[in-house]
């Protein structure tokens, strides 16, 4: 297992005390971060949509997991006793009796049904058991999830550490892995085995871009454009370590950059520095944001709002993570989340990069980097990035 | 774009044969196989779950898409004309309106409810839009996207044959990979670098297991313990090219396997034979799984009946592949889907390690080849595994 059986009791009393001050009875799970939290249950094999996962968290004692017999000797590595396990695929009643059997003991059951949640069952399986299940009510609590995954343990911020070092030091590695000529899609071929190499254990998340005047979007898979001399290449990366994401990206110059990039790259540098100096306990996130758009909409144009320069509005300049590349909340005006100690974060501003020729196909640029809040000042779980962007044909 | 506009085109049209015979007015899609298979839209960005993603099929007409701004330029690449954006994440309408407005002209509308399905956008949020939209009926269109999917074109199936042949390439280089004394987690880290180098362009799956009585389950992440002589090693990999899967595994003795390990892996070969006789247009996914279980049944001990052997029962021998890892249909006793050309599949037949002391623990073995159903035999678009497994000592 990746903690200790106390992280997972921890966690579990944590959100009992918080279902007992909401009236909740159980809660309802079946999406992989939220099966992985309370049972430690960690396997690639999500990967495959034909079976459904359930864990139910009662308001006193353990966690309950209702598996596919698939699962069932890697739940029972677990710090769970009560597995329950039927054949999986099933012709008509796949895991939804033994669900029933077990959620009609609650009144009230809480389930994810908000922001940034899905329903990873089928929607006519859920339906069956709202028709089964007359005397339970089901509610929302995946405001409750979210502020118990928000305040990060130690040994969950030691993995995220870890992770966002190794990735530092494959990002370290720059001037061996990219030069003028080469591919994106090799470039990020190579990057990706240099994390592996480096020690990370899987790479789900590495998305960037290259160009003359930034990139055209930061979620587009590479092809087989050469880089360039001029060029800016940015690599985004969620790199994992028993499950745990880091979250961030680089960019480096190909040669000398384009004046505009230079200071499209120091403006995001100095926002971060903004954003670092008010990432402290009690500030908002809401505050946090705009203590970096004030850098960026001082220094260049502002691609916060509008989608009119068509890159691809971001929306956000950060957000929590851990056991997901991205988790709630975002770093935007309209969140007021206000910050703890041990809660993870990206501070991740962007903008367009500011030129004068509205006839240029102008790109964005993107800074990130994660910090844990701390008592005082925010802890770097990245490397800093320097304040100028490394040149990887002179270093 | 991965694929040639037709290749959208004819994937809509044929939708739409099949939404008018249906009665339906508009499909509503949103995940991410869905969304792509018919925008041809691919992005890793999935990975995070804060913005939800909509693409709605109309029964005449190109597909609309409805996504937040970020992703807007990725969107523009597609062959889509429609794309409705909203900046997101929204602080309490993320795309609801929008996805309104278009669903509004519609009377009867499919969505995925079936097996295998996931609602991708909060639970509150789709209660709204059937709120919302009064006149709207929704219902069940997973059966027809299946049928749809079931099938594959032939620029489908040379991507899953290039990513198979890429594996096998990788597979073939086990000896220079594995050895006695390694950690097993360092053999998987070397066999996801393999896959890279050999052209892969992602490895989202890699599970797999050793021991000396077969392994324990086959859905485990790999730990420390160090791979013994006498072991028998399996991985099993989903790896990608364009977004399209591979799915099989091979096993490996570490030395000289056990007598045990040896007869099951003659079983399963066997078995594969049975399946690949089996598999021809019109067969049934329940006379190929009885083709197959009967070597099982006849060779060894059965494990696909009940979990009492506590290995995890798999619960079928095969199933499709393309876009996920795993999709419909099964192979297994109650799905009567029936074989058509272009289908891609995997026989995946497995069993417990027939031992007559009961006493030891015993594990299990999986097999693992991937097909197209073609008019007469199947086509491999693996390379046959041998049928002795390879000793990576001797080799």
């Amino acid at each position: 297992m990746d903690f200790e059986p106390a992280e997972f009791e921890h966690r579990t009393e944590r959100a009992q005390q918080l279902m007992r001050a909401q009236g909740l009875d159980a809660l309802f799970l079946m999406s992989e971060p939220e099966v992985r939290y309370f049972s430690g249950f960690r396997t690639l094999f999500w990967q495959s949509p034909t079976r459904p996962w359930f864990v139910i968290v009662p308001s006193s004692g353990k966690p309950i997991a209702v598996v596919p017999e698939i699962g069932a000797p890697l739940m029972q590595q677990t710090w769970l006793d009560d597995i329950r396990t039927w054949s999986s695929p099933h012709s008509d009643d796949d895991g939804i009796s033994l669900v029933q059997s077990v959620l009609e003991h609650f009144s009230t059951v809480g389930m994810m049904m908000g922001r940034e949640s899905q329903l990873r069952m089928p929607l006519t399986d859920f339906q069956t058991l709202r028709f089964n299940l007359t005397r339970t009510r089901f509610v929302d609590a995946s405001p409750l999830i979210a502020a118990l995954r928000f305040v990060k343990s130690e040994a969950e911020i030691a993995l995220i550490s870890a992770i966002c070092s190794i990735a530092c030091n494959a990002f370290d590695q720059a001037s061996s892995l990219f030069s003028v000529g080469q591919p994106l899609r090799e470039s990020f071929a190579n990057f990706k085995m240099e994390l592996l190499r480096q020690g990370a254990e899987d790479v789900p998340y590495l998305v960037g871009g290259a160009g003359q005047l930034g990139y055209g979007d930061v979620i587009s898979p590479p092809d087989a454009t050469p880089l360039q001399d001029g060029d800016v290449l940015m690599l985004d990366t969620g790199a994992t370590l028993n499950g745990y994401f880091c979250d961030f990206d680089r960019n480096f110059s190909i040669g000398e950059p384009n004046d505009a990039v230079k200071r499209a790259h120091e403006i995001l540098w100095l926002a971060t520095e903004a954003g670092l100096a008010a990432a402290r306990p009690g500030a908002t996130c809401s505050e946090i944001f705009h203590a970096m758009q004030q850098v960026i909409g001082d220094g260049g144009s502002d691609n916060t709002g509008s989608s009119s320069n068509g890159n691809g509005n971001v929306g956000r300049l950060g957000h929590g993570l851990g056991i997901q590349l991205t988790e709630t909340p975002s770093l935007i005006d309209w969140d007021h989340t206000i910050m703890e100690e041990g809660a993870v974060m990206t501070l991740e501003p962007s903008m367009a990069v500011p030129i004068s020729d509205a006839g240029q196909n102008v790109g964005i640029l993107v800074h990130e980097e994660n910090i844990v809040i701390r008592d005082g000042q925010p802890q770097l779980l990245t490397r800093r990035a320097p304040r100028q962007m490394v040149n990887v044909e002179l270093s």
